[in-house]
């Protein structure tokens, strides 16, 4: 059913099998699996997708597992997208489209990426797999571990969220919390992948995570019938979904699926983390690690991507743009989708709307353009974000 | 697109137009809503819904709603039915499944109800609805009424999950708290529909929440190629899902679309709030109001529901059963469902696992028996079930 051939280092070029479990190339470059397009360009049809059973597993012959018993499925994928009729009016928007993560398994875009890499890990043989995590992904990878019979090693802050801390534990994860910060975490884990021999994990260590997010992009192009939006907004941490959407492109291009107009791919950072904003504006090729990273969106809380420089190509080469917000402005915004559109989006979904009445104000996008806002997770995660102040009633009052 | 008719009520079977907006019966019955079956059997093949885009609009012709553009979409139903292996194994069961409703837009089976509904007010013209909750039902309806643009009242009891308050707040309905049960909320909410001409949609007031439950049935009938499985459990607090479902199992039988054979209905409560559970075991049409009802599952906390004496036809008819479970076993079967499916359910789903359990070992179902847990809701909404205890480590610790 897959038609991945090999792995290859998006640094250096150098190629690897695929038939182990594998990390970084040696030059420490991310790998990127690589399938024979050729092949699925002359045996496979685009239209075939639409018949069969919803979820990303759909686009098996575009995902690297080859035996089907090793997929691990909560359900993830197909997630909807939206038409924003109310807030495009707002903004004077006709156009204006939210697809929304956050009905994946575990709440969040991250599933997708943990449903592949945990799938491929099953299939490679891996026992242990360990990974350090500020949150969301530690909550994905433990769900789908637990699933597929495969022992997890999360090491996480201790001031990470609660509830991230409790999806972990309760899914059986082995849960360490860290006395520092996620690169504190990384160095812990790394020194036990050393030690034990477990599968390191961690954001563009493994190969497959990407694979598993690129299928946002092939579902967003088959949505508007393999034709694009004018643009994607996408809130950018490590980048794995930027990146992994533009890998589709590049890919369905190659397949002739899709023509070569691509929508502009817009990277979203907060004001107090912004480091591929800098590197956007500066004209650099990798970012510069970001000194006492703050914001309330914990998800795109990362200083220095390992994969920046393809976050920076994929803006770049699509002619998209990098924009940062303030963490007032998001939790502005999370209250105007709420209110506008009954959608409660993640702090890091919600910079996306501020990040577009900038872009709609300095003209970078036009009102009759077409957008799809890429909201990363569910609102239901972040209940602090929302003050209440309600009426208490007694009884037998009249409202 | 939509054949419905007219409305029928539930006891006296009188009907009533379906043109303006209606509550009970004048006899204070549930009314229900009628479709021309016979014509939709002549024009529709079942064939048809397969290839529509997902979610439960895909059975349009057996919803309510007559113009597309009515429809409030926010990407309900088509949740994932999934095979339950691991727990399978532990329990000796070759064909165990869930679903899993978790996956709705609000994190719960209640964006089903309040999809329709609230698409189905908007179409007759309501302006603001009005509504008691004890939570979720609230967050569903705020989300719904806000991306319909219409105005939503609710009231609910001071102590409701922080969670609850928070949505319906922030999708902009206006919340009041009352200090008092969700009776008393009843009655306060029923005081300002009499003086202020709001619509009322507690539960089962409104006739259009149970099509949107319904197609959850439609849809376990598709997914096993309208053939069943030989049980569905479900937790029964008001017990419009599994009303919905039986309902949804008539009219498949009176399209011809399936077979004679109907699953088992088993109705799951917990001990603290047993009414139905009472009312089955005694033989009797309706159920006693339960005093001082206590649950952890606070979905299933009602006392007294106003179709008691469907769910009960429905549990019989079906040659199913009700069945009671401990607080403590709902506890141990979240933390169990977890571990074994990567899955994280909230307190009602949790119940069924328990009553699995008990049915299994008093032989009411057999282990080669297909089995559907029907999970009602995410567990990321009750992080407080979740006790952790987590090591906390220094920077450089080995591990």
């Amino acid at each position: 059913m897959s038609y991945l051939t090999l792995l290859e280092c998006a640094k250096c070029k150098e190629r690897y099998s695929a038939d182990i479990p594998r990390n970084l190339c040696h030059c420490g470059g991310p790998l990127l699996a690589r399938y024979d397009l050729e092949t699925i360009k002359n045996n496979v049809s685009k239209s075939v997708f639409k018949n069969r059973q919803k979820g990303l597993w759909r686009f098996k012959e575009l995902l690297p597992v080859s035996n089907e018993e090793n997929i691990i499925n909560l359900g993830e994928g197909d997630t909807p997208l939206l038409k924003a009729s109310s807030l495009g009016e707002e903004l004077g928007m006709d156009n204006l489209y939210i697809k929304d993560e956050g009905l994946n398994p575990t709440g969040t875009f991250k599933s997708r990426g943990a449903a592949v890499g945990v799938s491929k890990a099953k299939e490679l043989g891996v026992k242990t797999i360990a990974m350090p995590t500020a949150g969301n992904a530690g909550g994905a990878w433990a769900a789908y571990s637990a699933r597929a019979g495969i022992e997890l090693i999360v090491a996480m802050p201790e001031d990470a969220p609660d509830l991230a801390k409790k999806e972990s534990f309760i899914y059986g994860a082995k849960t360490y919390l860290v006395k520092g910060l996620i690169s504190d975490a990384g160095k812990i884990i790394a020194g036990g992948v050393a030690r034990h021999g477990w599968f390191d994990a961690a954001t563009l260590k493994e190969p497959y995570r990407i694979e598993g997010k690129k299928t946002m992009g092939i579902e967003i192009a088959e949505y508007f019938n393999w034709e694009f939006p004018d643009a994607i907004l996408y809130p950018t941490g490590g980048g794995v979904g930027i990146i992994g959407i533009w890998k589709a492109f590049q890919e369905l291009k190659e397949l002739g699926w899709i023509g070569e107009k691509v929508p502009k791919l817009i990277a979203v950072q907060s004001e107090g983390c912004n480091p591929i904003v800098k590197a956007f504006n500066e004209g650099s090729e990798t970012s510069e690690f970001c000194a006492n990273a703050q914001t309330i969106a914990g998800g795109i809380r990362v200083p220095k991507a390992l994969g920046d420089f393809l976050v920076l190509e994929a803006v770049r080469e699509s002619k998209g743009t990098a924009v940062e917000v303030k963490d007032s402005e998001i939790i502005d915004s999370l209250k105007l989708l709420a209110r506008t559109e009954g959608m409660l989006v993640c702090p890091e979904g919600a910079t996306l709307v501020a990040a577009l009445t900038k872009l709609l104000s300095n003209g970078f996008i036009k009102q009759d353009e077409k957008v799809v806002l890429l909201n990363t997770g569910t609102g239901l995660k972040y209940p602090s974000l929302v003050d209440i102040d309600l009426p208490l009633l007694e009884v037998n009052t009249e409202i």
